[in-house]
């Protein structure tokens, strides 16, 4: 029998905290035949897990003593926290105890610890987040959703050979499409940066279909949309700010009107089934590219199935060798990889 | 009795052309005692004239051989139709015949001949285009939406000076608030152009609060959201985007089920009143600022409605002449917008 894959998950990450984090865990360890690493504070875990049953589940606790809050900046919890639950499990991780990690807590902060403690795969220069979108057809891959904020048209490119790399090992897509995001289709559409880029993307071994535009996300014509991590973390937020918003707005003429208020009763499983089409839940978390080791990053209201969808992920992108495979591409497109850089070099002659 | 204000529109532009530009003109000039210009299809648009009431209205028609398709690009257009209907009305706004311009036709070539045609304020090195957003609370104003990709610090500044005396004017919201788009709101988040625009607000005289992320946007606590063109149109489309495809998704859950129908029959005026919320038409066009004569880019899907409140923007806009304000401001800006570029200058050496 071969080893059981093992997930450090921080037990301690989310608005929530471990309550929902440790069932969610469970629940994916129960599902798949995984390990789960429990890390954080010892004794509240294992009030929890005295809760729940874990019979025939691998699971172990690791006891760590401090907690990064949602509102510190990374860099010092990183300089300060060395004990933290996050860190710790990234320790794991690098000292071979765990083949990824999973957090709900401070995405910056994930980041940090992770390019720290574990590292970049050999020739990525930038790791990168990567979202998982619905759309009116299949989820659509938006990469870097804001782990880089200045970029060079050569980090677009391994953006999207990692996320090309993801669909297929992860969420089993064959022959995944990319489109660079911008400004306009037609080539040559943007801003200096997707200008290069799209260069660099058109002598690539990758199916890359063009630009698309922000309306594309949502059409799902395109299986993975590349973009700075600036453009892509202000377009995640503006996309959660929109719906949350127009919800408010329909809510409050709703409110307004009787006839509405039965309306929407009559209505309820339809709506049950559109807000399911949208549930963020579905695919867990955001994968963290690029590191040594895959690591999830949850959102911080994550409920315990997105927690678990996670896990699955996270397990599914190490059970599929994705990063070996990664490792392979980068070999593949070493070439156009040099090229892009070259580029830059000549323009600052 | 002073002249009466004069605004050319683009008859020929939008994808409904003259018969949804020409009513929606006429109306605007009948409710405000404006003169318009109809440029365009001289034939095309008296047949449409003939069957609507003209009686008090200043009206004339000024023939325009061609017309830039909503697909031609901005520089052929500009080349190649010297005659066309959006070439002509700025022609006629340089001329000082028309004080403003209005087009529903190909935004690019809008700009374009803007540009070419009328000029820039002197001062203004960048018009850039706003789009007037709703919100939860009240408008707001996203800056730039297109107009410029790739942008310098101090370009950004001067998008926020144009929208606030935009605001001031014709919105008439005094001492409006300004943000930049930015991802994460303390201070020194966001990419180098943002982090060094940042600097620049906060040495000026506007009323800056900072940074703001895509989903203040439509939370409507601030009036103005400064981004760069690239970041702006990318925004923009994906809300549009968004906004579509949850419709299309919400319908086709409804079509599923008969009491969803029923349910959404009985909410009808509560979604109505929604949808009127969300309607670009309110505001009727995007003012393109920063030109001598003030233009509005309105979407090609505008109705008559549209039309009409965009002439009557485009009418407020020179009545209140904003334009003098706007040099006014720029003066006082003068110093830091040195210091912006010098800035630049020191870092290239």
């Amino acid at each position: 029998m071969s080893k059981r894959i093992c997930i450090a998950v921080d037990a301690m990450g989310g608005d929530h905290g471990p309550e929902v984090v440790v069932p969610g865990a469970l629940e994916a360890a129960r599902s798949k035949n995984l390990k789960v690493l429990l890390v954080g504070d010892e004794a509240r875990i294992k009030t929890i897990l005295a809760q729940e049953s874990t019979k025939g589940i691998e699971v172990e606790i690791v006891h760590a003593e401090e907690v990064v809050g949602m509102e510190e900046k990374p860099s010092e919890a990183l300089r300060r926290k060395k004990n933290s639950s996050i860190q710790k499990a990234f320790i794991l991780a690098r000292e071979g105890k765990a083949d990824g990690v999973v957090s709900a807590g401070n995405s910056g902060a994930t980041l940090a610890c992770g390019m720290f403690t574990v590292g970049r795969i050999k020739g990525i220069e930038r790791p990168a987040l990567a979202s998982i979108l619905p759309s009116e057809k299949k989820p659509v891959v938006l990469i870097d959703v804001g782990a880089n904020v200045d970029c060079k048209p050569h980090h677009l490119l391994q953006f999207g050979l990692m996320a090309e790399i993801f669909a297929r090992d992860v969420l089993k897509i064959q022959n995944p499409t990319l489109g660079l995001l911008t400004i306009g289709e037609e080539e040559g559409k943007g801003n200096t940066l997707v200008r290069e880029a799209y260069n660099l993307f058109k002598l690539s071994f990758l199916n890359f279909v063009g630009n698309v535009e922000g309306r594309d996300i949502f059409k799902g014509n395109v299986d993975i949309i590349v973009c700075d991590g600036f453009v892509g973390n202000v377009a995640l937020k503006l996309m959660e700010g929109l719906a949350s918003s127009l919800g408010a707005l329909l809510k409050e003429e709703i409110k307004k009107s009787f006839l509405a208020k039965m309306g929407f009763l009559l209505a309820k499983k339809a709506l049950k089934n559109f807000s399911k089409k949208l549930d963020y839940a579905e695919y867990g978390g955001a994968p963290l590219l690029g590191l040594k080791k895959i690591a999830l990053v949850c959102h911080g209201a994550s409920n315990s199935k997105a927690i678990k969808n996670a896990v699955l992920m996270a397990a599914s992108f190490v059970k599929n060798k994705a990063n070996e495979h990664l490792e392979e591409g980068l070999s593949m497109h070493q070439e156009i990889n040099l090229l892009g850089k070259k580029a830059l070099t000549t323009q600052k002659k």
